[in-house]
């Protein structure tokens, strides 16, 4: 299980203007607080800064390397800015996101060709998002065979299925835990990523949504996540569903976490 | 999905002098509650209160179907008090349960024959609990012919192919839910069910383990549980699972719960 952490990213409302300030302790922090919080890596972006981003995600990705051993997820639609980002990680990166969208292919590959980072791919090209699992397999088998020719190892590629917001189509996690497993079956040295928020688009208490559709991915077979590892329902869940999964001998991880405090919860009402 | 209420039980402390007093007010609240917050059965078993378990279970039913139209799960190890209980039965009963033990199979199989209710069967005979799931299907296909055999249609049949503790043995969750898949898939027309809380025994928190194993079980194709339905959690995240997988056209009993005050949260934190 890979945790890949999301908060620093410009679009949050809270993280833009620590950015453009350049206010280097508090994106420092939450890269610190992240990975004590269960992530193996920090995602970064700073998309919305525009024609400051470049800068500001070589700076971003320095600071948080001189002073913690996060490894780094390079997150950015701009070719130039990602080449700088990669050229600033020490150690093994990650790219996030590579698609089938033509310009974005174009754009990245020779990116992906130079760094040789872990991928994270989408299933979207320029007819959007498939809305079957086949679809969906159909583009994962083009991204694998395009990534694997550009030098990338499959256990270095992460494809994320895209699901769909549940309000707009009340079908669309089968189809996206359907395809996660097709996938899976076809490709057994792939990895299988995703985000959680984008299936509770539209509906109160979205947290809730995510945390349950979190353990319907890993019934499912999903080896990574991009989520907020400081949500402690959310890592609880993780940690549960692990230890029923088979993950965690002897139950050790999900006492550590018990013992550390690192679960909340409201007491169940009972008759 | 069939929601059976646990709580009318005489090993649990409360209850038992509840049933011992024959506080009807109290029993016919309890199925009330339970009832009103999700249950399409209330089981009832009064099996600790020993020689007075025939009457105080002929009892409970009787009172609750004067003062409801909750539908009831006849619980006992004892065909005496099963067949009294069924028999006060008005409509459609669940017997719960049945198991291959050479006592109890035989024991029950004449008030199966007799009322004809909906049953619930475990796997398990008389050298115990298999382990494996190929163990637990051979279970289930003597439970279903011999079910079948004595009138019982398939989709009234609820194997339950019983989960050990995840404390005991790691593993035992996926073999609990290959065991789930080989069963539909061998008898699509049965039902399957199950218990939450013998999964978490012996850990803490049993509440978030039961609560993850439920959405587990639902991403299996589990059609039935027997549990606390005032526990709003647990009932969260039943209806999140549902809606998540398809079975909620439109969200519109997720937002009934939300519209309802019916989900209990922490607010998750945020850097």
């Amino acid at each position: 299980m890979l945790i890949v952490g999301e908060l620093i990213n410009s679009t949050r409302r809270q993280i833009q203007p620590l950015l453009e300030a350049r206010d280097g302790g508090a994106i420092v922090d939450l890269a610190r607080r992240q990975i004590a919080s269960g992530a193996h890596l920090v995602d970064i972006n700073c998309a919305t800064l525009m024609e400051n981003e470049v800068e500001c995600l070589a700076w971003a990705i320095q600071i948080i390397q001189e002073a913690t051993d996060a490894r780094i997820s390079v997150d950015s639609p701009n070719p130039l800015a990602l080449r700088r980002g990669l050229k600033a990680v020490r150690g093994k990166a990650m790219l996030d996101s590579i698609n089938l969208e033509h310009e974005r292919w174009t754009g990245f590959l020779p990116v992906v060709r130079e760094f040789r980072p872990e991928v994270v791919a989408l299933c979207m090209d320029d007819q959007g998002i498939p809305t079957t699992a086949e679809g969906k397999l159909a583009l994962a088998t083009r991204l694998v065979e395009g990534l694997t020719g550009a030098g990338i190892p499959p256990e270095d590629i992460y494809i994320d299925p895209l699901v769909f917001p549940v309000a707009t189509d009340s079908g669309c996690v089968r189809v996206f835990l359907e395809a996660l497993g097709l996938i899976k079956r076809r490709f057994p040295e792939v990895r299988t990523i995703c985000g959680l928020s984008n299936v509770s688009f539209g509906l109160p208490h979205r947290s809730q949504i995510n945390q349950v559709f979190l353990v319907l991915c890993l019934a499912h077979g999903m080896d990574a996540f991009i989520l907020d590892p400081l949500d402690r329902r959310m890592m609880a869940n993780l940690t549960t569903a692990q230890m029923l999964l088979g993950q965690d001998e002897f139950c050790q991880q999900y006492l550590g976490a018990v013992r550390a405090g690192k679960f909340d919860f409201l007491k169940p009402r009972r008759a």
